[in-house]
């Protein structure tokens, strides 16, 4: 941010769906750059997803604050190009866990090696967090076990539908 | 940053003596924020440093790029203090290794808990020198091993005239 | 255990099919608490399983001591409703390695979200078992491999039938 | 506690000076045993201590709710001697992140080869303590930083004494 | 190697495709043992692969170098049935992060008991390669990234067919 | 071991005292090299040794198996150059747990620095010895806790001499 004074970063994820510690992440970076772009992968390439691309979007969009720097969108496209459409210098992760750390380390040298301009960084989660993830949290809706305190509500009611 | 266009970062540390690993942290922090204070612990709460602090900062001013972004200040209050003081809005600190995830992980939560609206962001080691750390090079260098690919130039004579 | 004296843990698990890592945490679970139910999963959410749920449920009732206090039974809910259905004071686990230790961190931490009155205690593997999982176990017998030392001697013998 | 209606189970430690992490871990520890004996080290054999050894039990025996089932002992002795001695069954540990899995799974095989019959449990920390260190609090006492949530009331106002 | 002179070691794989990574293992191991067999799983029991088997072998075979002590073989039994077969003293393995530690480490210990005399070594990747997996290439192949530094010209040329 | 038939290996530690664990590792390290340098670090940097260079390397020639092929000697210079001093090929090391990994991985990086063609491979460590280190074993023969399985004979009679 030394040259430019408008600096962009990009948060991505499959959000599938989005919890409270993705929400967390990106309202922490949304503090540190002066526009947060939610990048929401259109389809996983390792897993199917629970809910559709426009259901991931909506659930994003109904649950940040409405700040006026922070956007959501789709991409499909390898994760550096699409930072680099959006003219972001920094990916923005959060860390839970060692397995978290390990991933990331190596998509942190990778994404270095396709985009050298590029930075990674990473915010360590919020305790109260740590042990979230949307795989998780779908596990217990699937079995009807709560999970208001863990998504927004409306994850939850949708969840409700689906599952009870 | 949404708010304040002015940002400062504190890239804090022992230094005893900087590597090129820390001198690579630095600088792509400097890429980040619109200011860098490398903060210099004057004293070393847990073990005897190897330089005086005179050493330590001189190392680091004789290293760094002549940027007007980067300054060099030593500190012997907390942390958070320092940082305050400097009106940081982040501290960034380097990860290697899970020991470091470890380690970094529990101090981020103590500083969020001292100081709320400080965030601490972390940057990925360089693979080339993720392996590299101050004490693992004045090991070398107390044998007589060469560490020019590993410290600045002016380290790598001191430690010359120290142990040879 | 402090106010009522009839204290019961549960040991969860798919046992796809139980080897004798899993063996040994029930028996140290069964020194420690008055009664044990080993639940055993009837279908795994994210894998398919090898043996059918009657033959996951034989396996262990034949190779568990047949001592009055432990019960197998087949559980599809939430774990924590399983436990609560028991009156279960505590879930047993054992670790064998850092991937279970983080898996089981945030298994824990959701847990007690679910039923905080519900104990998580975790055991150590034994060092002769700390390598062992079924999957391991099931490639290995795949192959035509032996696994004698590692599963109970009725799975031993399904596998033969099976695999050669 | 199959066989026999009173157990008893050893939480040890150094406690220089108690957390409130530790003190979430005695009062689980006292919810699943008839009996919790709190074992603290006399002298650590590998660092010295802030608190005498009067101190760190004074400490203790304040913050601990005055429930008949928590008594605190010092002890010289090899911990399973100690645990012997006490007639307990287990000793009860807390994890709070890798580093703690990897030394007390080592220590649970080492104490298992001298003490057969002594089970080790571990609970997982609470989210909101797994960053909390004695010697973390000590570092940021210290330099007069903020510890009143992270220990008991007792030892927050001893820092003051010391460090103010 | 103390009694007999000849040795042979074998690098098990799947190399779907092979990378630079692997190339540096299998070079390395061939500084060490007088002869080294590649040795490629006919099908991964755990996952499809994206090329065939005479694919990865014809990989292998144009990115080696052509030294005399290095040939590659297909196996679809057991690992340690494949060594056997060769005559191998010894496995090799590159180890890159922790959860390759981990799931090594099982792996050692389970086929020590499957074949006692056959030792497996670990060499640790070059740091420059430590990023580096078969999957992640693929990942960014798939999206028309550059991988030229990542893998052998002759794979390099089959992505770009493959995905451009 | 492809152009020259003879080949050495070093074993380096403090061995302070010897365990059983460094003793399997130098049995297979035996197994797999013509000779076995078991190289004994006079002082060690970071720490006072509680027994004397002298007693050290005697406990190790009084455990070692009488073969041909393994000698012991003192060094205290880098372990690099003692490693080239005696034609070395490669270092042996043994891998008990996550630890040892991170340290290992950084040392073998740095060593290949110094010396890029001296090799280091690992061996993993024992099942029954996993857990097993001398600062370890050395904490609960000084509480007169039994070492017999854990230290050669030799080292158990010091021990009992020393601490009883």
């Amino acid at each position: 941010m030394s040259a430019d004074s408008n600096t962009t970063a990009v948060c991505p994820g499959t959000y599938d769906p989005v919890t409270e510690g993705h929400l967390d992440i990106i309202r922490r970076a949304a503090e540190l750059f002066e526009k947060v772009v939610v990048g929401v992968v259109a389809e996983s390439p390792r897993k199917d997803t629970l809910f559709s691309i426009d259901e991931r979007v909506a659930f994003l969009e109904e649950s940040l604050p409405p700040e006026a720097n922070i956007e959501v969108e789709v991409f499909d496209t390898l994760l550096v190009d699409f930072a680099r459409k959006w003219g972001a210098k920094a990916l923005v992760k959060g860390l839970r866990a060692i397995s978290d750390f390990e991933y990331e380390f190596q998509m942190a040298q990778l994404n270095r090696k396709l985009a050298p301009d590029l930075e990674t960084i990473y915010l360590m989660a919020s305790p109260e967090y740590s042990f979230l993830s949307s795989s998780g949290v779908k596990e217990v809706a699937r079995f009807g076990g709560r999970v208001d305190d863990l998504v927004p509500a409306v994850v939850a009611r949708r969840f409700a539908e689906l599952f009870q």
